[in-house]
């Protein structure tokens, strides 16, 4: 494992996030130029990617170094993600050699692994981007995980950080559960709402019976929104919730208590398919002037409507933009010379 | 809308095209260094490419910058292209957001969508690459949409220029139609067609009766062909349409009048198998020395012959290549320092 | 044809060969930079890669150049290899517009493309790579044919005179064949086995009954081998082999005499499932510290068991690094300024 991996924003003390904020600010308004000459980062996605790859590759870019992007399966051989086992089935790549060899030729690697939605006991241990920091002699990047998308989550908190002007103490972040035709990971809602409790935000968890976080994520929450002067309660009455909120923070995920099992867990799900924003929720927040965000993709009217995405309250391009930003400063933390 | 999109050669006035052709020749002859430091190229791929990505790719990394290549459906999302609808289907990331999110990250926006094949009619008015256009801040450039190759028509362009010592006025163009075994776009004829009046050129289309361009295309030659003193007909008698011509351009395209119906296209197409560029009609050119051209990639033996292709007439390499030193000229005028 | 380029090993004279072994070593020492400021290398992948790409993206990127990485079929044209074809079926670009087109663009090509395993009288001629080097008016490089793969040949030789101190002649090297769940090539083994000869070192193939090498390359091996001052033996005893061995090279393969017949072949095959490289093996090496060399990916405790690669004999991730600073000297070499 190298001296400083990047797998989950409260990995790293409260302290040094906020260094990172601050340097992305930094970075954002153009005041730091290089920094990453000759350094190269090593991306693998064993799931799709706009954002991530593009804010990325043009992150590296931008201060003189290079991103490769590989897609095992793709143009890249199958990962074989156990250890232990006797390769002789599909996994032609063991994930011990790929950690190893990419730690060799790149100066960081960064890993997507989404959920693969079979036994959530096995799952929640988030094996893949863990294996990765282990056997990779230089600092792991999580670009997504079962568990955790912490890159989304210092976007979340830079972007909630500028829209109050720094003074994000008791304002109201609600996390609204939305329907959506897929049950989808937990690792955004976790990861936003853990961006929030890092800025001492009052969260509110908007959600329907059955879909509460994983509890281990709830408690991790709930710790760090306390000690930095926040608080966290769950609702399951979206428009009590978002009524006068500061931050509505929009995003759909499947139920843990049905995890493998989609066809009970899609019957739940479709119970609840009026939970959307909407223009008249938006209009519900404090002064009707609440931030809407979206870790984008966002399903247009499923999701969020039109009203609400092409209207003032919106702010979801402002957070993917702060991708780029805050990654830029992440990398020039961990790699920069 | 970005104050300036690359979307059609047409769009632009001529002065500004004859600029940028001119400015291709400096870059070609190695007169310009540098221009693109620190400036970021997206491009979106919804169809394949070759010399495209390649040369764009190459384009941006010669004068200091670079190029992000994405692919949705296969390592990004896909892209749900119609404005309005409820996104429960098969579409996971919205035209409107890829276009503001990838304008936040990249200093310009390149993107190819080919036609689908259903419906002529709402088609024609390419709305991918318009609300693409729509959508983003910064400057569009199309890669091929279903009506315009604006990239080929100016490396067309500058070939035809060049082969000609820039004294293209008056001289015989004529487009080929060939046969190929599928129903292709017509954004690469109709290009040709234009950059072709844009030089002035005596233009003909000798094709199958059923297989016209669109009639507003036709139009839009025409217009120009005659506004730069060159001009536009069409004959159904390959032949001698091609005895004494100064240019050939070869290119198969799909029956108009049965798109979206492949059954009676192919039917209408498998009775003119034998348009294809033979040595003979190549000995027919003017002096037997009249260039073939072809946008690539060719169907060797079904659109023109080994022989014509490894002979003398052919300058399908030359126009490749200069579709390289064309879009440096046009990277450097959209978003170059 | 390239005035130079890099097919196989034993194409370069011994002398050349000596040279960018040594240069790859001043390289891996950090004492050259630069060298490939506005160098374009054109990658054609027909297979997948991990290493190969990553390590000449790499390498170009951290010289000054650029790669571009191109995938036929996926989000390139599907390439015909075949000459004089009627390109009436799925071949969409015929290799050579795809090696011309992409010399005029790049200063190299490189190109990985794997037996398509029907019939090997044909394939040994190697048609494909060896029509991109007549096509390409620019160096191309082989980044793994049917035949050969040598750049890791490069590294593997780089490795070897590594681990002994420069001092490989009349070291016993063991190429030792081990069961997979596929046939694989074998360019891998006899690329590895060219590396050995090259050194001067006494190679000892270790496989069952019917998996010799080609006629040709068994040859060109055991000639190399006897001028550079060693020998080729071969063997049908793996533990024999390995006992004593200075370096032992796992590597499976299928059998030729059945190529083209799975069924066949494979029925064969499963009767060696017990030739693998085991902790007991390894200890039979000379003094036990004989090095264990693999080209990876390796099936773990299938052609290796995790006590080998995790234990102290395995050289397989610095083997995999030396690509890295092989390809940099040799790119260095081929198109360097």
């Amino acid at each position: 494992m190298s001296g400083r991996d990047f797998l989950a924003m409260e990995d790293w003390s409260p302290e040094a996030v906020d260094a990172l904020l601050r340097l992305a600010l930094e970075v954002k308004a153009g005041k730091v130029r290089g920094g990453l000459e000759r350094k190269v980062l090593a991306m693998m996605f064993l799931d799709p990617s706009l954002r991530t790859r593009t804010s990325f590759e043009t992150a590296m870019f931008l201060h003189g170094g290079h991103a490769v992007v590989l897609e095992p399966g793709k143009g890249s051989w199958a990962i074989e993600t156990e250890l232990g086992v006797v390769m002789d089935g599909t996994g032609v790549e063991h994930i011990i050699e790929a950690a190893r060899v990419l730690g060799r030729y790149a100066d960081a690697l960064a890993v997507r692994a989404f959920p693969k939605g079979n036994d959530w006991e096995q799952e929640r241990a988030d094996p893949i981007i863990h294996n990765f920091a282990r056997y990779c002699e230089k600092p792991v990047i999580n670009l997504e995980s079962v568990r955790r998308h912490p890159c989304q989550g210092l976007a979340d908190a830079m972007t909630l950080s500028e829209k109050f002007g720094g003074d994000t103490h008791g304002k109201k972040f609600v996390l609204q559960w939305a329907w959506h035709p897929k049950p989808l990971p937990t690792a955004v809602p976790a990861s936003a709402a853990i961006a929030a409790a890092h800025l001492g935000m009052d969260i509110v968890v908007a959600r329907p019976p059955g879909y509460d976080l994983d509890p281990e994520d709830h408690l991790a929450i709930r710790s760090l929104a306390e000690a930095r002067g926040g608080s966290l309660t769950s609702s399951d009455d979206c428009e009590a919730a978002v009524n006068g909120a500061d931050a509505v923070y929009v995003k759909s995920w499947g139920s843990l208590d049905h995890f493998g099992r989609p066809d009970q867990e899609r019957a739940l799900r479709d119970q609840h398919r009026e939970w959307r924003m909407t223009e008249d929720l938006a209009t519900a927040t404090r002064d009707g002037r609440g931030i809407v965000m979206h870790c984008l993709p966002v399903r247009r009217n499923v999701e969020i409507d039109d009203a609400v995405l092409d209207g003032p309250n919106s702010v979801v391009i402002d957070q993917a933009e702060n991708r780029l930003h805050a990654q830029r400063a992440l990398l020039l933390e961990l790699i920069g010379s």
